[in-house]
């Protein structure tokens, strides 16, 4: 199977730790991408995705930020010419703009009935095919030099034709903020596991009990990286949540779900994410693609520069 | 004399590195501050001045903005009380918003006649009393603890009844991008000059003949800190030029002006400015912020964690 459409949800308001003053300015922060371009958060993201081989996006949005998100991508493309019109990396910037208007499709979530919702609010955009999930609060950073994350977990959702969470060994002390599972190693296949059991945010004791993984290292659960190719089997499943009348409709349950009823394996990612919601989150994820790409050099000078500087202070 | 006024222009479009829609974006970018605090950046700037005690401030801004300012400050403030209605830091955050509308008023530059009539555009603001001119593009830290480069600037300027010029000891191949002077330096006042000769972006060669301040260190000439305290001669210079057509007003020349016709000092500045404008400016600021602040320990070791996974990366 080929898989040709992502999803990115963007909808929560007031998530994040920094104050902006709506979610469409916080999608559109700046910040330097492993190509070495300003680009805004979002479109990092939605060049994973495109990146890896996708051909259509559509980000699930509060109601009427979808014209709000091509009015502020247009204002910044016209800016970029007018301003820089005959720099390249202005040229570049203003054509992967372009690449990514024509391509982004967007989906009202009318309500906040939570992430499961956000994402079943993108049914009709995906269709009976399998699709890329990714979040509008992360940045990857992939360790295999140009293979991207979302590369990894399609390659392996093609081949074995099945649904694909991505997902990191993770010290126990941070596993109570991530969705945590466990499953069997897949013989023959570094990194892959069949998923037996997913529990949202799990406290210590229950993961200790319920959620081990032979073969990590101690103290480590296999932990969601924010990244998945999920079946459109997922629609039905969240579709019972909010039938039942749900007013905060997870995914965790719904994949855990997906789990008992169809192939459904984890990948190891080889590479990091960076939660742009976390304390120091953005600046977290700008110095981490600072020393990923393009300006590794130039970052790792600037860093050094300032702790020197730092230290010379009274 | 008691000093206050402030001027922060923050009319000039495009001449950041990193593309944003519009001036307003820019300057609302968010940026821990180094009270821990995330701010946009033409806030931080705003309380440099409001902490060296300031109490008008006036933003030179491109026509339309002054009302698109207050509607994007408002806007913050609605959504973090909203948002994080119980949490202090953004009640205090809020509290520093109220404070800066409360004290803000705007002057339109509505040609694009350069730097020099940006500032002239604050006459009527100022009226007959010295002020505080700061850069829209820059953010400050002092290397002083409980002193603000600011409130070094405005202790000499209020001692000392005239205009001061924040300088820095600049090494030799940066000059070219900062209006650049010489002067004798004050016996007995550690750091302070009476300026004889500013120019504007000088040459090496231009530097090594004119230029030379005896004391500095080899190779380094006193460079503009992008922080002055003006008298409002300074007005009447700067309209000369305006009434001889010009459209590029500079603000060098009047000041080199200014020093040949009032007492005009200069003031090596104990701390750092970051320029924005710079390639990687707001990377650099937000790490200097971050360093200097309530945020140190938290900053040092982000830097350092991400070293250490950068260094790992195949």
């Amino acid at each position: 199977m080929k898989i040709k459409k992502a999803v990115i949800t963007a909808a929560a308001r007031g998530q994040r730790l920094y104050p902006v003053a709506d979610t469409i300015q916080k999608a559109m922060l700046p910040v330097v991408d492993v190509d070495g371009l300003h680009k805004p958060t979002i479109q990092i993201i939605a060049e994973e995705a495109f990146g890896s081989g996708i051909e259509e996006l559509c980000v699930v949005c509060a109601p009427g930020d979808g014209p709000r998100y091509v009015a502020a991508f247009t204002s910044l493309r016209d800016n970029l010419i007018k301003t820089y019109q005959n720099i390249d990396w202005a040229r570049q910037q203003a054509e992967k703009i372009d690449h990514l208007l024509s391509r982004l499709q967007f989906a009202e979530q009318t309500e906040a009935l939570g992430y499961g919702h956000a994402v079943a609010c993108a049914r009709e955009f995906v269709g009976h095919e399998p699709f890329l999930l990714l979040l509008g609060d992360y940045l990857y950073v992939s360790d295999v030099a140009g293979k991207r994350c979302a590369a990894q977990v399609l390659e392996l959702a093609t081949q074995q034709e099945c649904a694909v969470a991505a997902v990191n060994p993770t010290i126990e002390h941070q596993i109570n903020r991530y969705g945590t599972l466990t499953g069997k190693h897949v013989a023959g296949q570094a990194g892959v596991y069949q998923i037996d059991k997913i529990i949202e945010k799990p406290s210590l004791s229950t993961a200790e009990l319920e959620l081990q993984t032979p073969g990590l290292r101690a103290g480590y659960y296999l932990c969601f990286f924010g990244m998945h190719v999920l079946t459109p089997s997922i629609f039905p499943i969240l579709q019972k949540q909010l039938d039942a009348g749900s007013a905060n409709v997870l995914l965790t349950p719904a994949l855990q779900e997906l789990a008992e009823t169809e192939k459904y394996l984890a990948l190891e990612v080889r590479g990091n994410r960076y939660d742009l919601s976390r304390r120091h989150g953005l600046l977290r994820a700008q110095l981490a693609l600072g020393l990923a790409g393009e300006a590794h050099d130039e970052t790792l000078t600037t860093m050094v520069e300032l702790l020197a500087e730092a230290n010379t202070r009274k």
